[in-house]
């Protein structure tokens, strides 16, 4: 998925672009890119034959380019004009800022401040809000700003700082991760494929409250979760990755939550490296994810 | 999950109880079995702190017996009766006659013909029914007799014919094996936990006509298939087994429904395989699987 | 993977590349596609940091080209020449012709048939040879030609005549459906990359024979199967698939070739298929798969 | 694999018996279970009719038992020393004392720390040993004692204050969460099926140094790891659990190196919570785990 040791560091630009599928579209892009003797270390593209939509992903090392890096989106702005693209440019060398949202459950904070702290979650985490104090000795011993916003009674006052304090720290991504709120319309409208939520079901199963509960209930076999990008539609958003894992008939409702808390935290890391790494693309309420 | 190689086929007598839980029941059971010196191969058991509920299963080498394998449900029944258990015990010297329902699509017939040609599937196929002639040349390949039933503006009647096929040839096991029809009621409550189908989705998700156009079009990462007993509510029966494929944007309906057959053969060979052997038990509106 | 319903047998041609990495080489392939109006329905490359390849394997659909499909070889010949690419371009109206080779165990060939026939196999089959005659009425009641050739004692004479049926036949690949006899080595130099094997291991663990029993002798949890190109190197031929299953203590040797046997089957089948579609490209003793 | 949410702390008592198999041992243990009144919770039982081995373990609920859970041991005793069987009782209330060895890669570490502080790793940790000081801060923020052993040029005493450091603490558990260091022989002897190592290979692929590297160089599509209990031979042990992930050519060596931590963590999370809940039983060089 990457490169060799020793060149896993090296400086890359990520270009992403969508766009109505045409004839052409690559050979400009990749001409584009050859032209300037960029060296493409990783490429995928996608054109949905139902929508009409075509895709594409490019990774190029920064130092193999004839002009200096920051200059791409500049000089891909008038291929991208005159081929009416939707594009992206991102550079490796800047990390993209993460604000991390939480409730009481830390198996997902835990995780993912683990893997920050050992650099196989490449992001800077400058904040991370709770509803609940409980979690704040966790984040500080990682060197991380902690928030705790009081919920009760207050929501939209509370909504709204943690809005002004997401803007105020530069943040790029929201992560729910386990955070037990509901989210208002305006939040969701304000940051779009910005905010990513772990589900704990196997969407579209099990909407709703205590899904572990229902899934014991309704006698499944292997239950799951969900990472998906957070819209006005409840446990409807864009699913960037799901897996699940194996119960049985002997499993109480607490091995369920530790199974389900293992899931949960490899899924939702997995969507978040993807997300990272523009690997997501949106296609309509669907996503195109490439690995 | 059985026995090394040249024992496997020693006669065997499978004994499952079901019954409220209570101190002394396993030692009433086992104590029952040494005292006839039985030789226990397998045993499983569990009991439902919920629910109340035990359940039981044991395999017995039918040669370890003081009396004649043939004695022991009469034997057995003396000691069910003082314990107040439901029970049942299956000589696996004796084949369980299964029949099968199929539409047009063979993946599963073709899979379930194979496993019982080859012997892994153990069990008597006497017939086929179909509302369709097209499979009928495969099946007879096999030896296996091969019924057409027109379906068309005749269900009650083809339904009724299929009872009586079934109850005919001492049908003990009904297999929908993608059998495109919803059987009615009268049919589900005269066979109770003796129809099993395979539905092609990882069930609650997706119930209803299409599911993989509807897992396409909500965009999730796995595709699943289900196989659970049949019961008047339509893909509402206990669940027996479950699996999942991972699929991707790329992949199109076709490559869904084409990974759906793998999950599906071989979710539903298993789910045979072990309502078969005994291993699944009714514990109200879901399953207890001893494997 | 491929195409919505209804467009996924749209004539297609698979362009793939291997050569030195260096700039401009995917500009110049896609260049030369865009020119003639050319239609990619999807596209995959990777760059090998390590050894320095460059990997591309393109689907462009045949009615886009501005000339007739048959003449993208001739005219990619040049761009190829100036290049120095080593390349395939490959028809999908026109099938491959695989021979199959099998010994007395029938499940990987009974999938592989029953694949074919339901049309999830493309190629054209027009032999399976076998060293007994154990499975000739099920080959032949697919319709296909079987040939039983004996081995004993002569097993150099047996080789040849396998290498003389298939080059009859027009053979292009040679699959080794649990063929039970170690392929002489100018045999597999004769055929490079042309001779797939299933080996009934997850490789490198237990090489050499009996797999399943030095497995359950080991005590893994996991028993696997690989699907791999031939050379002369036993066991040791490019990877091309592999995948597990989970076991536990309680299985005997039956249930471990049991469910062995699934997994070698659907491996076999993924691996073939992946083959067959040109998605498997040599990189030195490895393979990249563009799945 | 236990009981419903409220019920799953109830104080326990855990038999496990192994001895050679002969009808009449299941009656006998169930029924001096019985006799006393006790509450089985949970019970399996396998007999390998190839070594003839038989294998129990049961669980009892204390408060069921008409004596002091306490007496159980002593009164258990007469019938085991009738019967010839090896036996242990193991209290839930009483947790056993785990002592960590590593190195500086922290991954396996920081799981294991925070499973223990949510309660899903039940057991004590009075002391993190490591041949680095690296990991200390880590521990020490747990409140878990942590002591550097420097291990350069002076392995004898190092491996010396580590075997007192562990008796000191009441070790009854040693876990290698990646300790880069190969234990002496009188170590491994003297805590037998004590020492628990996680081994970054699928077991017994890829045995030696650099297991990702082989594993790379050789091309498999799956990588994997292993948790056995160390014995003199070095990768050897009794096999408790094992899992798989699948790679592909495009993942670069740091790609499997953070794919396999994933599955360490998660294979030695498995295995030594089946350990501290007597679930794996000795058959010899293998393992008997009732999951």
């Amino acid at each position: 998925m990457s490169m060799p040791a020793g060149q896993g560091d090296a400086r890359r630009l990520v270009l992403t672009v969508t766009c109505p599928d045409r004839p052409g579209i690559v050979a400009a892009v990749t001409g584009f890119i050859a032209e300037h003797d960029g060296s493409v270390v990783e490429a995928a593209q996608y054109g949905d034959l139902e929508t009409g939509q075509f895709f594409q992903r490019i990774e190029i090392l920064a130092d193999s380019l004839r002009f200096g890096a920051d200059e791409l989106p500049a000089r891909f702005a008038e291929v991208a004009g005159r081929l009416d693209l939707r594009w992206t440019v991102r550079d490796t060398a800047v990390k993209r800022r993460v604000v991390l949202l939480v409730s009481k459950m830390d198996h997902c904070l835990a995780d993912l401040l683990h893997q920050w702290r050992s650099g196989d979650l490449v992001a800077d985490i400058p904040l991370v809000i709770s509803n609940h104090p409980d979690l704040g000795p966790l984040v500080e011993w990682y060197g991380i700003e902690f928030r705790h916003i009081p919920f009760t009674d207050r929501k939209p006052e509370a909504f709204a700082e943690v809005a002004e304090l997401f803007d105020q720290v530069g943040g790029e991504v929201m992560v729910l991760a386990r955070f037990m709120q509901i989210l208002p319309p305006e939040l969701c409208e304000r940051y779009p494929q910005q905010i990513i939520n772990i589900h704990h079901s196997f969407l579209p199963s099990f909407v709703g409250a205590k899904p572990y509960h229902q899934a014991m209930d309704r006698g499944v076999k292997l239950i799951g979760a969900t990472c998906h990008y957070v819209t006005n539609d409840l446990d409807e958003g864009p699913i960037i990755e799901q897996d699940v894992g194996r119960i049985d008939h002997a499993d109480s409702i607490d091995d369920l939550l530790q199974i389900g808390r293992g899931i949960e935290r490899s899924v939702l890391a997995r969507g978040l490296r993807w997300h990272l790494e523009d690997r997501v693309l949106l296609n309509g309420h669907r996503t195109v994810v490439f690995t």
